[in-house]
């Protein structure tokens, strides 16, 4: 029987997500596919014609390897939301024409809570129109806010260079005993996940960060202040982490909401960060040295500090998508289950996709110190193992040696 | 004879200044010194009578080693102006007592230009009462803007961090067709040595940065509009890299001049990046998606990336200082000379200190390209050896494992 797939990548960058689309491809070619095509820029670049083959490009295992330990996304992303069927039958139509005139027995797509629902979408309707072609899900987000799997790839990845960016945040602040605040702020608008995994640098020691800020609990003005009164009357350098979806009580987020805004000398309000707007708030009450850094895109497209056990399981993850379609399953969602904290063991496993797209996993308030500034023994547990292990990393030129993108650039769509 | 020194560390923090503390340490022990007393806080401790011995502490190899490859400031810091002696008598008088009394034969002092500075009023003091202490002062700063060096210590590793993020920034960037500019600001407040080494970025193929703005250039709003319409007709996503003390052709920061500044909603002035100035001046003309990256106190404290050239030198500057104290060389600052680019070749030498305190490095307007956004082959050339080589950074738990600096924290002056 001939096998052919579509592959895409949808949403926002990590690390791990190419792993994945590895992993696929690795697994296609060892069970023989056809033609294993790769949409640009996902669902939409498909819908405009935009694929490649890659058995075309991935000639090698060195190839792959390369593949895997690359950043960002190979074959582009979009981000779109598809239409319910009833409402744009004609996109479902094209979409399964092109299934049915390429032969297209599975369809694997790597992406968050959006990608998630387009796979739900079309499996649903590909069972009501009996199509052959089988759907799965492969999750992948830094944020870690997939539901129904223990954790999401791209996420230890992002956790490793937090942790170890605020590990070196702590010794560059740590040269003056001088007052002084250093704020962090951290991707995660609604789940603290990548925050919270920043309480990994006390692992060799660092006594860092003093104090941590989830967007899981109200954040509270009066007491964050209070919290830093009480943490200078031990030691004279605070480093907060803070992630970038803090809201207060009333449900205002700090960065975004008018109460918090900023103008510019014409009078146009501007946006400014949550670290900015504490930045401010801090300096006003203790008029001391105090710095805002924001880490930005680069906690989640820095591959020269990825995880190993990310980066790993990744890859396994889409072996293991592979081998589902193969056993016939459509309609499902990989996800990570645990078995072990200590020894970390993990296996992999499906679920209905329809049960995961559109939900938030966030942490559970009791996996966040009553005190609301820090994070339980149970959550450093849980994100301790995520983390372990790098990988090593190809430099030519002093430079990381990635896999070249340029030419699959040329054929992306607006 | 009996051999005793002081060394001490002063000025912001780089990845490399503790190689040089290692380096020193380690060849005074060869050399038989019976006390190495490390300053706590640099100069100003020293007054304070906070000093250690460091014999006490580095007792082994691995000891030494781990300190090499350790960020920022081992001993910690001080941003002290030393007074000219006929001011402060009272300061010298004290300082060469405990010269005296503890039978200082040397004075290392590693840091930037008001490091140099105070090299060189304690030398000429020095020399004026007849004191036997030698002062050698060790270079460092992430800026590079020392005289009469080649380069400085730190600024390779900076200058790695600095490219290697480009590149990843540019990964994270190109997954969509859209029309969007990501603006880096990198630091550097006079001299664009590190803005221009994120040209490195290109070294394995990666097209970016498309446009480079140095302070060393007046920096001229049109034409920089005109230079981002132009990069839109070949391409959708653009880089720019701009370093954070880019100033107008009147000589106005961006960042700090009352013409580019905010005001809150109770009108206080808020001063904002250069990135995000940028950020606004382009969304206003373009209307498409922008960011802005800051790459704040990473660039100058992720010893996880840091240029093996880079720390092998800064720990070789500190053993040579010792060797040239040991033949009787006073008021003087080490100093590299490159012997060629390539194969890159360096050797160590001396310079009065005099001619180099309180003097900026700037880049030579002819290594910036004519058109003022990019650099020229020649700085190309001159940046490249400098990044060479990555160092072995050993983990432990998922996070670099660095020396502790928690006891002689507890040390520290106010």
């Amino acid at each position: 029987m001939r096998r052919n797939c579509f592959i895409g990548q949808s949403g926002g960058p990590t690390v791990a997500i190419n792993a994945s689309l590895a992993g696929i491809i690795s697994k296609c070619q060892e069970e023989d596919y056809d033609h294993i095509y790769g949409m640009i820029n996902g669902i939409k670049g498909l819908l405009e014609n935009h694929y490649v083959d890659l058995n075309e490009i991935f000639t090698d295992d060195h190839k792959i390897r390369q593949l895997k330990e690359s950043p960002a996304m190979y074959l582009g992303s979009c981000r779109y939301k598809l239409p319910v069927s009833e409402e744009a039958p004609d996109i479902y139509q094209t979409l399964f024409d092109k299934f049915a005139k390429l032969e297209i027995t599975d369809f694997y797509y790597i992406g968050g809570n959006d990608s998630m629902d387009t796979v739900a979408k079309l499996s649903t309707y590909g069972k009501m129109i009996n199509s052959p072609v089988r759907f799965v899900g492969i999750p992948k987000t830094i944020d870690n806010d997939l539901m129904g799997t223990d954790h999401t790839p791209g996420f230890g990845s992002a956790a490793k260079y937090v942790a170890s960016s605020m590990l070196e945040v702590y010794y560059d602040s740590a040269i003056y005993k001088l007052n002084a605040v250093t704020i962090v702020e951290i991707m995660g608008r609604n789940a603290g996940w990548l925050t919270a995994s920043s309480a990994l640098a006390r692992e060799n020691g660092a006594p860092v960060p003093d104090l941590i800020y989830l967007p899981e609990v109200p954040f509270d003005k009066d007491q964050f202040l209070a919290d830093i009164h009480e943490k200078f009357k031990e030691k004279s350098s605070i480093i907060i982490a803070v992630s970038e979806g803090i809201k207060d009580e009333e449900g205002h987020y700090l960065d975004q909401d008018s109460k918090y805004t900023k103008r510019d000398a014409f009078g146009h309000v501007l946006h400014s960060g949550t670290g900015k707007v504490l930045e401010s708030l801090v300096y006003n009450e203790f008029h001391c040295k105090v710095r805002s850094i924001e880490l930005n895109v680069l906690q989640r497209c820095a591959m020269h500090i990825a995880s190993k056990t990310d980066i790993d399981e990744a890859y396994e993850i889409g072996t293991y998508a592979v081998e589902r379609a193969l056993k016939g399953e459509s309609g499902i969602m990989i996800v990570v289950h645990r078995l072990s904290n200590s020894p970390y063991k993990m296996e992999c496993a499906t679920l209905d996709v329809n049960q995961v797209a559109n939900l938030e996993h966030k942490i559970p308030v009791d996996w966040i110190s009553e005190s609301h500034n820090d994070i339980t023994p149970a959550l450093h547990d849980y994100l301790y193992p995520l983390i372990q292990g790098e990988i090593t990393i190809h430099y030519n030129s002093g430079i990381p040696q990635y896999i070249d993108i340029a030419h699959l650039r040329n054929k992306m769509i607006k």
